[in-house]
């Protein structure tokens, strides 16, 4: 795989430290408030998008004292809403939230979607309250997502690297995030409530007209993840990744028109591709990840192998170990 | 899976905390010396280590003065010896823990075993100098392996979890470390020189008996990696994973005597078998990403499951990320 060079793999590497741009020198991190509920850590929010945050709709935040010495404060709600139920605190922070959105004066909140993510202190865990997609950042709250690597076997050769061709997505140029930029087959946040398997069949309709038949077959192989920091706030994000074969007939359609085109590229072709801007960066690490687990990247072939592969699975800033 | 609850995952999840017990709080990582050379930081030595390092062989080892505030004297080459040749160095070492071995007071020198690990700032890198084996620890510098799968389709329901049965071996009792335990089907350090795929291949020779046009089809899939620390030092690991699909009529067989017992398990029994202390514990994480690689746990149906995902992959003491 004459693409794969010491360089490739170091661009590769940059990539992954851009994706964890929140875990490098130079990050908002050493100065971020923490964001906990009732004591127990579920973010970070960077200090002037604390300042607008309290200041919004004054009783539902506050800021405390960090048990560590030379933190900063933490960020919290209020007494009162700590001890309450999950749906008034939703409605609480939903309040704020739609107050700055008014105010206007929050990039994060122009991409506002009326989509809830769940917060929780860990994937599956109880939901502490929901918070619109948008203003998920702001608090820095894990996100998740799903993404799909749609593949098709051309030949039998034995060599994965020449028997795959693997679909490619050009996001619209209307979307609010990363228009234009190359993607996965189908990928999308995991909204509060839904399964991982069954959002993935819901973006695998809306985004590209799979079949039902066809996305039931999606197999669960792992997670990418990682925690950037964006003007729009900051990003740790996970998401799960599904592999599927499709047939050779199978022609990807967009039904909701977030995809602009669709591509059936060779290895090589993409091999090269991740490593270039045209790339949504988290998507070339989701096709990275397929190909080392399909053998195609291998640690004999691979400058940086073991890095590459850790670099993937970064637990967050929020790993409580 | 009925074996998959919340307590199964929370116990391999301890497990995973297990492996990488250097980096848990109470290990020796605030106060061990770093190892560098040329400035280069490479491993770990815990003091009382150092201290014997030091004086087993004057003018090999030298301790300096770190240049973070409040951090550990650094453990280096003696200066000629950090300007000296990769043989030299290899030669000097080898003397030191020659001595120490002698002495007969070090644990770990108990398993010597005539074979020589790379020491390099990272996989593939220019090689520092080389270090017997068992020595490596002492100066925690990384390791690499070669774990092997060996699995067999039974069906065809489309079911990966009732369509698979496992190979799993339980080591000699006369192997110096983890004796009875269970263990993949083959594995084994990765010497000196030796390439992963081909050592990967060397081992299924050795340790199952497994024909040369079989291993060659050995898929590379990944790594788990994790830093350990026992009584005998710190192993900062970092294990290459094949897969590989063996027909119905193979059966292994011990070729070196390192292995006791071989079994064809189904899923469920794996699953319940490596949360229990029956299994050496970083194999019973390679098990686990072969279980979230093929589909068999999936995040519909596994707590923890995006923390069981990056546990498998720590990126450990020595990343400079």
């Amino acid at each position: 795989m004459s693409v794969v060079t010491r360089a490739w793999a170091e661009t590769m590497r940059r990539l992954q430290r851009e994706c964890n741009s929140f875990q490098q020198p130079g990050s908002s991190k050493s100065i971020s408030h923490k964001f906990a509920v009732a004591g127990v850590h579920l973010g970070y929010c960077r200090p002037a998008d604390a300042q607008a945050i309290l200041a919004a709709v004054p009783g539902v935040f506050a800021l405390e004292p960090s048990t560590v010495a030379n933190e900063p404060a933490v960020l919290t709600l209020s007494p009162a809403l700590n001890r309450d139920s999950p749906a008034a605190r939703t409605a609480a922070v939903m309040g704020v939230m739609q107050a700055l959105r008014r105010s206007n004066t929050m990039e994060a909140l122009a991409g506002w979607r009326d989509e809830l993510f769940a917060v929780a202190p860990e994937y599956g865990g109880p939901v502490y309250f929901e918070i619109e997609r948008a203003a998920a950042s702001l608090l820095g709250v894990s996100q998740f997502g799903t993404h799909l690597n749609g593949y098709v076997r051309t030949g039998a050769s034995g060599n994965p690297a020449q028997d795959l061709k693997m679909w490619v997505s050009r996001r619209s140029l209307t979307k609010p995030t990363w228009p234009g930029k190359l993607d996965n087959l189908c990928a999308g946040g995991l909204p509060s409530g839904m399964s991982p398997h069954e959002n993935m069949r819901k973006e695998c309709s809306e985004e590209a007209s799979v079949p039902a038949e066809l996305s039931g077959r999606c197999v669960a192989v792992g997670t990418v993840s990682y925690t950037s920091e964006l003007s729009r706030g900051i990003f740790p994000e996970c998401q799960f990744v599904y592999d599927l074969e499709l047939p050779e007939s199978f022609q990807p359609v967009s039904a909701d028109g977030e995809v602009g085109e669709f591509y059936l590229w060779d290895v090589p072709t993409i091999l090269h591709s991740i490593s270039t801007p045209e790339f949504k960066p988290n998507c070339a690490l989701v096709f990275l990840d397929f190909f080392i687990r399909h053998g195609i990247l291998t640690p004999d072939s691979t400058p940086l192998y073991p890095e590459l592969v850790s670099g993937l699975h970064y637990s967050g800033p929020l790993a409580r170990d």
